[in-house]
């Protein structure tokens, strides 16, 4: 893909929406496909409108063109559309109204049952399926395919926001969509076009320094890139109307109170029942 | 960004490749984003020509763009240039020579340190640590952000290869990259130009019905869907001149004997071992 000139599409302004004035990284290469990436936000508000025919299977078709370890395909997706059901996960992501709203909810499942199926059929035990690393591998293909249906979405003006709230109740989601042991949800995904007042801002992020390490990790920029960020932050709170001003302080919150997990540290015995040993 | 229309940029072809003539899905939106994502491919050979200026702070400014579960900015990268670190890094990889071979390796790093030590400069208990949740959580952010740097790095004319043999060593490799304890190497990548013998076919995917659920989840398309897989993974080893020649196959010889994961079944208690609980 031929790249444009920074000037053409806003090359410096992107860079400076995502880090704030204060923290804006060298510019280097850039093109429309880097462009849609830099312009993500995550969206909870979405116009009934329906999706353009035709994009649940393009979002399917790039989230399988996406990387997978040694080629053993651990995703599934269930769409829903069903008023009824959108309800029921909504309620379960601890009232998310915009599970409800979108005209396209996704839920991409971390799937063993399939593979584990041809152990059943070609009779030949696989060894490798108890284990952590498996599972691991498995949800880590799930999460590079999903981001690549993300993308899709965006491309075509479509709006996002993963809900990791599924795990708050793994077993009342896996009944309701009819998934079979060894499959697990491992986030949802909101798709639609976004209500006049959701679309909001980039949200900040961490200055580069803090989190690009060159041949050696090195923790030393990360309490002067804090600072940076936590103004940063606060000014985008701001602007926003949001509590919880620095980042640090979104940090204490979220990090501190075992009560933020809302119940995902049963998540381990959860996944035991649900048919993975995780040895 | 405008749609293109389809013969602009060959969805049809590029449909075919990903699935097989047998498996083509219905045609949805199309762009030359969604064209770039289709048509990737996973590279394992390079020139020695550097990536073009400026392009991993690019790859990390769309890595930091992705989705991060509250914000809580789970990853770091080491970006590997120096050809001492990359050989040993092959080496324990099981000599995948385009570690060495890449002018750009980039390790992400699950990192838990960096908000630790908020919790230890804030004097705050964080009591969600341990748990497996939120190691899974910050594994999954890592991956949504890598995969956007792919993207990223694929829209320039770059290729990658994921290299999930980071985790044959995890502690050489954390000791390499003097990663304090809670960082661990997820997965390596390899960035650089594609030598000319190693650019390689998309590889085929299983059909969309496979995999793609609506409403409920469907075990029934699972083995239809096997064979029509089957037979276009037969005709691509042919092409490519791989063993393995079926799907199933592949699955039985990497999933069936434990002597597959390299010692990775130890993963877990290594994990222990790196300060990541689990519990």
């Amino acid at each position: 893909m031929d790249s444009l000139t920074p000037a053409d599409t806003g090359q410096k302004e992107a860079l400076a929406r995502r880090y704030g004035a204060d923290a804006v990284p060298p510019a280097g290469p850039w093109n429309e496909v880097i462009a849609t990436l830099l312009d993500h936000r995550s969206v909870r508000g979405y116009r009934p409108d329906p999706v353009p025919a035709g994009t649940l299977e393009t979002m399917v078709a790039a989230a399988q063109s996406a990387a997978t370890s040694s080629n053993m395909q651990w995703t599934s997706v269930v769409a829903i559309t069903d008023p009824d059901k959108k309800k029921k996960l909504a309620e379960w992501a601890g009232n998310q109204k915009h599970i409800e709203q979108c005209p396209l909810y996704l839920c991409w499942v971390t799937d063993m049952s399939r593979n584990s199926a041809i152990s059943t059929a070609e009779k030949v035990a696989f060894e490798t399926m108890p284990w952590l690393e498996t599972f691991l591998v498995a949800c880590v293909d799930v999460a590079l395919a999903a981001q690549n249906a993300v993308v899709a979405a965006e491309s075509i003006g479509l709006r996002t926001v993963y809900i990791g709230a599924m795990r708050n109740e793994p077993e009342k989601v896996a009944e309701l969509l009819g998934l079979p042991p060894q499959c697990f949800v491992l986030f949802g995904l909101c798709v639609g076009y976004a209500a006049e007042q959701a679309v909001g801002e980039v949200k900040p992020r961490m200055p580069q320094a803090m989190m690009l390490h060159r041949e050696r990790y090195d923790a030393t920029a990360a309490q002067a890139g804090r600072t940076v960020h936590d103004a940063e932050m606060l000014r985008f709170s701001a602007r926003q109307e949001m509590q919880a001003g620095t980042w640090t302080q979104r940090v204490l919150n979220r990090l501190g109170p075992i009560k933020s997990m809302n119940g995902r540290e049963r998540l381990r015995a959860t996944l035991n029942r649900m048919g993975f040993e995780l040895r």
